[in-house]
């Protein structure tokens, strides 16, 4: 293959491995991840049933509906010992949205008896059929995407668009990629994740015409890469580090969701698995559980001060969730840097409690702090903060610097952890479920006080104290 | 008077004090400054036989040649008690450089015969006749002062233009004007003070029309202020707060000198002594002397870290070292910012030994630091950092932050004192003989250790711990 031979970047900086060791590894994923005749054979099996179970109770309730096997299992990209079958049962467009739903759960009890009703934009119904996870999910059928109702609507037009494109070399290497995606830790676009969705993976390896030539690609990007299949002349800019105009909607980027981080990630694994390829790239990587005795360790030979806000966690799917997280987690990180205690780095994580996580360089500051006035040409300003610090006995100042009165005044918090107890940090932008959950009560630890973290995070703090790309 | 009649500023934030008040005060400072009679009498023979003498050694000397008393005493605005007499002696300019000095110095001599040489652009001779300080200077006399070959040349035309316009009433204004600027600590434009000359002073008292009427404008200046009293409409950018175009010269700023923090606090007193009259404007502060005692309460009282570079002042008129220490101490505070020492406030100070102190509010940092890494994207420098740190037991990362790596290493100070003491600190950009100073030893003070600058500078850190506008 001609992707795979030796090359070098056009700075000449970099070679990459001679394709047979490349090879050798992605022959073992390969084994790995291809599921086995046997397999498919039962999945597909299993998929005609539930088809045809749909698609009986389906036009028993209206002429016109129809049923479609999509997702992975229907393209044969999926990963072996992946057990997801969707189907999509799709009603004529001139139904209410209100007996779409009503026709969809009935349609999906038929298909799937013991299944229960779950909700996103419709609900739907959700269960197991000899050992594997039905979603039965009902839709509109339309003649383009663009007129879509509601995101499930779009299933079937990428579902067609890819199945008329990938063939079963293609497919193979879908799935390199989505287990080399899974094993760097950036597979999924759900919003814990942010990564890379299933159907962006495979959008990306039928772009490229291959997972080597993808990698090859990555390792050179130059963000903001921009990829449009169908050349729809994207003529919206997204602001996204990675755009890949939707072939099937021109005004929607598949990986609108994928953060910057991902694929700074994608482009670093990419080069370094061509540089020194392993097995080890394709399988996720097991963070080790921090010992207390470790934690004493890091932050001794570190200097820091560790603080944490520990509270219940809100009850929210992981979608809500996160991304409350991380709003909470850079409103603190703002809030402690504006008063003077600056942060190293900060993580935030949650299980039965949440963590927002600060790792301080200063943890305390001085009793008084420099407070800049006005210009003193700005009369009525300059004046305004002149008058109110000159008589004050605990103020040095106002003095000159540049053009401007300068007062030192007491700090309002000398410590970390008093601002961090303090109502101050309901001003700092938290989430809003997140702001419930501290009204509640919260636990605010410093230093070695964050051994009370274990075992609770001993993996996340594990990851944090041996971060990788 | 109309400019001490009660007013507002536009924003109508404050009213001057009724004129009453204002008016008493300053004939009390009035009476302290103007010449009397006698005084007067006193400095108007010692000059005519000064001028006598001089312009018979010079016509002796050349023909064409001819003698100006110049300054303040010439001009009749004189504070009472200064006591120089500037005798400017004018010679053809055909006359070449050694040629004017040679004369010069002969001239200075027979004028002055107790008299010495002393250097500034061209040799002069200085001497004390009759209780008052002589300088008789060489200069050449031109038809326009854009056609000067030196400063001194520019004299006769100042004194010329200021004699044509200071009435009794302005010379009055302007000894006014003069003792308010010794007052609030910016009158001179040697190198230290960075104030305003006595010619800026003269200038701007005719421009305004009298004092009452210069502080009225100073207090609502906004700066760039821009004075050009011939109208040569200034073609010439100067980027100063406060530019007024020498009448003589178009080209020249006669306020180039004056700092910032000068027009500032001319702006800021000018408010104040209009608000609340007292004859204490025009009295220098003395700052009381600091105690041992007093030093440790404020350390304390501030939490803060005052750290000094203490070293032998360098062997250099004040218009040379002044500037250099201001350097050095714009380099040590880079440095100690550079670093992650903040740096509250800081001062220079020199006597027998001279002093960079800087307070600190940050005099610790954690043994690691984070170093920022080149964008991912950018391949070539990217993997260089990556391949530099990754195998590093050392550092914590590479990871990935946005779309660069990140590092976290050990740090090269962790407190200011190892900084200071460091060879680092030679490379912050120091003076010259500033960094010749240091070269040959230097004391690096932390904390309390500071009290070993008393009592050599207690005067200056008493007007440190506090600080005036």
């Amino acid at each position: 293959m001609s992707d795979d031979e030796a090359d070098r970047d056009e700075d000449g900086a970099t070679g990459s491995n001679d394709g047979g060791e490349l090879e050798d590894v992605l022959s073992t994923v390969q084994s790995r991840v291809d599921p086995d005749a046997d397999e498919r054979a039962r999945l597909r099996a299993v998929a005609a049933t539930l088809t045809e179970r749909a698609e009986d109770a389906a036009t028993d309730l209206v002429a016109g509906a129809d049923v479609l096997q999509v997702g992975s299992s229907a393209r044969g990209t999926w990963i072996s010992g992946d057990r997801d079958i969707d189907v999509f049962v799709r009603f004529p467009p001139e139904l209410d949205r209100e007996t779409l739903a009503e026709y969809g759960l009935e349609v999906g009890h038929a298909t799937v008896p013991d299944g229960h009703e779950e909700y996103a934009e419709h609900p739907y119904v959700k269960g197991e059929v000899e050992g594997f996870d039905v979603d039965v999910v009902p839709c509109f059928r339309l003649e383009s995407a663009t007129e879509i109702r509601s995101a499930v609507d779009r299933t079937p037009f990428h579902n067609r668009y890819l199945e008329e494109r990938l063939d079963e070399a293609l497919a193979a290497d879908v799935r390199l990629a989505k287990q080399f995606l899974k094993g760097i830790g950036v597979y999924g676009s759900d919003l814990r994740t942010q990564g890379f969705s299933g159907y962006l993976t495979e959008l990306l390896v039928v772009e490229y015409g291959g997972f080597r030539s993808l990698l090859e690609a990555a390792a050179d990007w130059h963000p903001p890469v921009e990829i449009d299949p169908e050349d729809h002349g994207a003529d919206i800019s997204f602001g996204d580090p990675l755009v890949v105009i939707d072939p099937t909607d021109p005004e929607r980027n598949v990986a609108a969701v994928c953060a910057m981080e991902n694929v700074a990630r994608l482009q670093h694994y990419a080069r370094e698995f061509r540089t020194a390829p392993s097995v080890e790239f394709f399988e996720p990587r097991e963070p080790t559980p921090l010992t207390e005795a470790a934690l004493r360790e890091h932050l001794s030979d570190r200097g820091t001060t560790p603080v944490a806000v520990r509270f219940e966690t809100p009850e929210l799917v992981d979608d809500q969730l996160y991304p409350q997280l991380r709003k909470s987690l850079a409103g603190i990180v703002t809030g402690l840097e504006d008063c003077g205690f600056d942060v190293l780095r900060a993580q935030t994580f949650a299980a039965e409690t949440a963590v927002v996580l600060a790792e301080l360089s200063v943890a305390e500051r001085p009793a008084i702090e420099r407070h800049l006035g006005p210009p003193i040409h700005v009369r009525a300003h300059a004046e305004g903060f002149y008058d109110a610090y000159a008589d004050d006995p605990e103020v040095y100042g106002p003095f000159v610097d540049g053009d401007r009165y300068v007062a030192e005044r007491a700090r309002e918090w000398t410590t970390a952890r008093a601002f961090l107890e303090s109502d101050a940090v309901f001003d700092v932008g938290l989430g809003a479920h997140v702001e419930t959950a501290l009204e509640d009560g919260y636990d605010v630890l410093v230093g070695e006080e964050t051994a009370a973290l274990l075992p609770e995070f001993d993996r996340q703090l594990g990851a944090y104290f041996d971060p990788q790309p």
